[in-house]
């Protein structure tokens, strides 16, 4: 038997230096460890996905170098790597180097090139075309990519026709909630079609809107795990078979290391965020205290005139639970200056959203300005319910670098909140924060869900709607109201244009607004 | 001969009515015209391009009952029209239809789908296999479809050995400079290269940021033009031969199409934009004067502490040229209150960049809250080279539904600001718009060029490693300033955050920052 480590590392995008120093560290790491082979993910010298540097024939060839520089180093043990390779005419390719001895011994280039949801593989690859069996140690290795071992009949079946014992797939996987669950099944389908063992690495990490979750495996031909790495940690899996975790943790790890890694690979140490005292910016605070640290993370409470003290309350309730700064910046003063400047132009005229958005803008504007005096990312607090139907102010509580939630439905912050709260003795989200009903308190007793509709058939129809691409006749069928269907539909598609200038956060669902979603601003289809 | 029409129509993404209509219109004109076919552009009846639409199947079945709905109602001439097609395991393909006497004679599907630049066609289709030789009339007709004829040896040259004597290309190109040169070009090539006539037909409009010029064409066998469309305007083809546009004439039209159709296909007759006495702006003013007429434009000069006396003039001397609505809206007293809110948090401080941005996001919510009190579309006044390395405000002069020249470099602002004084014997916009310093008037003696370098200089840069992908040292090498290009590429490089945050606008280059530019925020590069 061959012995194998599968390094889940967290490369970066673009990061040559520092993915080539986490190759040759992990490297060592198993060569100590007594392994033979040890894998690293697709692309793991580049970062996944680097989209459009992979235009850059400068890019191209500075990755081969970075390759070229871990060959010299590697001796006494085979290593397997993700890289772009380039051929002759320029063509470029999501390719596995194997190395051994200070020398690149073969290369395999992916088959299988995805193009749907937030993969765009055709846009920059060419398809390979050799049969990716390589020997390591006297055993038959069958080398393929991501994809190749997800499509039927695809490389991996001729690799074990070709007489390979192990099947070995590096990947860059991302996540969405449950995703572990299915990839495990495939893979050991694989194993039993192809009687081999399956050694499966995955990435790990953030990167933009993506979450890379690890939870890497080996796989017996009988289909048994016989090691799997944790999920959202560094790993060099040996042989440890670590949990797969539940729902409401499995998503707010992943979020707490999406926001965590989009932060630290821009250069930032400090976020900061709104903090009202509703449930979507208490749970994007504790996320931000999980990723960061309470020292790391500061508050703002910024109060107006339809602020209930209940509400304000909280947020120091909250701030004070989270062990975090908060800061309390009152918008009355700025809010009367623009009625009055508007004044001149809007007398006579009735009171609307106009004045709503003003007060979000304000907050919006006053966030950045902390941020731009005193650095820091901002973290917005929208969640997707809000984000689909635009119940959200463009340039108001969107504003700032990364948004946490984006991706949560309504009704799973409440489940996330309610988790966050297990998590530790005395709850840290008030429970008062759970009970009222939401708000976005910027007109006397407003309420989310006299607006639109309740939160949990809410998220029914949008779930359909966008996972499903069901059409509302389709939702109507499955029970749901036939006027809130067509009021729900009516607003996803009107508000396309606010969710194309909203900022990433991270995908926890097979379709997120951003990559996975491509649909028009300029759009007349009447559903 | 067979008598052949190029309808050159204006279709609506997702308008299945509207564009039924259209193309029922133009057959019975053509008709009319005494043409025996009718040649509509690529997806002309659910509109280019659908993007994720195509993945509703609801979706591609009404695209099909549309065009069943035409199928019906054609007498007496035959007609080829773009759709989605679908097959019975529910694949779905870039198609064109072949109708005449009430019947859907014959259907051909896309062979070559461009997955670069703008296009993500693989996302959606597959590759189509039947040869499209149809007989009309008794001539053997080729038909293919835009790409179909850009990639050498392709299905054209199949056709033509089958005996074609026409190829007809439907099209929906979208538009950058010079573009229509370039496909006259290839057009007469591949008439020359199989002995046939071309058709090629191609829609006309704008769809989000991309604009479809027309300029449909008719080209012999020897690769002489025949007949050519106008640009950027609705026309059934016969046999006119509209002149090419000179650049800068070619780009204004372009713009103007973009803006007006974003507008329009989105349901607003009423644009406003911020009027600072600039260039920028004062290019936008004209721009909206020509797209929606000067009584549907309101632009707003909002004076702030360092607005000089001579451009808020300028500002008021346009808008009187242009027979616009000009309103005058203090941003100090909102300042104040800003600088006041937040002075116990800055207090000690210096004054920075904060500030700056406090200005401009205050520009931006008072047009908003016009925007929002009276409807109309905000048009946003960023130019390329300010959007390339982030010399602009997010939530600030960013704010806005569209951003009419933001893929026109500063340079080119000028010479289209030049061009449009001479349209009118009087000059439009003052001589001293285009005399003065560029500044963004934020802090005392601000100009762009002392913080950017020469614009002469700076758009070089960024025209090289944007469009072409250049690598600093290649710039270099060109003749450049070495200090100038790292300064330059790393602004351009850190500055993807605020672009992701955009509105969309025109595309008018080889490589605009929308669906062309596709870079990771996250990106640890050096180069």
């Amino acid at each position: 038997m061959l012995k194998i480590s599968l390094a889940q590392i967290n490369p970066t995008v673009g990061d040559l230096a520092g993915n080539t120093r986490k190759i040759l560290e992990y490297t060592a790491l198993a060569q100590k460890a007594g392994a033979e082979l040890v894998v690293f993910p697709e692309l793991a010298v580049c970062g996944y996905p680097p989209e459009d540097l992979l235009l850059k024939k400068h890019f191209v060839a500075d990755n081969i170098k970075a390759l070229d520089a871990i060959v010299k180093k590697v001796r006494g043990i085979s290593v397997i790597a993700g890289f772009v390779d380039s051929d002759s005419v320029g063509k470029i390719y999501n390719a596995a180097a194997l190395i051994s001895e200070g020398k690149l011994q073969d290369v395999y280039h992916k088959q299988e090139l995805p193009n749907y949801g937030v993969f765009d593989e055709k846009r920059y690859f060419s398809c390979g075309k050799n049969s990716g069996v390589w020997t390591v140690k006297g055993v038959k290795v069958g080398i393929n990519i991501c994809e190749d071992i997800w499509v039927d009949e695809a490389v991996y079946k001729s690799q074990a026709k070709a007489g390979a014992s192990v099947l070995v797939n590096i990947s860059s996987s991302p996540y969405h909630a449950g995703k572990l669950k299915a990839r495990q099944e495939l893979l050991a389908a694989r194993a039993r079609e192809t009687k081999t063992q399956v050694a499966y690495v995955n990435s790990v990490g953030g990167q933009d809107e993506l979450v890379f979750d690890g939870g890497s495996m080996v796989i017996s031909p009988a289909g048994t795990v016989l090691a799997r790495a944790r999920q959202f940690e560094e790993q060099l899996l040996n042989d440890t078979v670590a949990p797969v975790l539940d729902e409401p943790e499995e998503i707010y790890k992943a979020l707490v290391l999406g926001t965590r890694d989009y932060a630290s690979k821009n250069g930032f140490k400090k976020v900061a965020l709104g903090l009202s005292g509703g449930v979507d910016s208490a749970l994007v605070a504790c996320i931000a205290c999980d990723a960061f640290g309470p020292e790391n993370v500061t508050a703002v409470s910024m109060p107006g005139p339809f602020t209930a003290k209940a509400t304000r309350q909280d947020a120091r309730a909250l701030a004070k639970n989270l062990k975090i700064e908060l800061k309390e910046i009152p918008i009355k003063r700025t809010f009367a200056a623009y009625l009055k400047t508007m004044a001149p132009y809007f007398s006579g005229l009735g009171v609307d959203t106009t004045e709503e958005n003003i007060q979000a803008r304000i907050r919006g504007n006053i966030l950045m300005a902390m941020a731009n005096k005193f650095g820091g990312l901002i973290l917005t607090t929208g969640n997707k319910s809000e984000m689909a139907v635009g119940y959200c102010t463009l340039y108001g509580d969107m504003s700032g670098g990364y948004a946490v939630i984006k991706d949560v439905f309504k009704t799973k912050v409440y489940e996330l909140a309610r988790f966050r709260n297990s998590m530790s003795r005395d709850a840290v989200i008030p429970k008062s924060v759970l009970l009222r009903a939401p708000s976005a308190e910027l007109r006397p007793n407003q309420t989310d869900e006299e607006t639109l509709g309740a939160y949990e058939d809410l998220d029914k129809i949008l779930m359909a709607y966008i996972e499903k691409h069901a059409s509302p006749q389709d939702i109507v069928a499955s029970g749901m109201d036939a006027k809130l269907v067509a009021r729900t539909v009516h607003l996803v598609d009107m508000n396309e244009y606010k969710r194309r200038q909203a900022p990433p956060g991270v995908k926890i669902t097979p379709c997120a607004f951003g990559k996975d979603w491509r649909l028009p601003i300029t759009n007349r289809y009447k559903e």
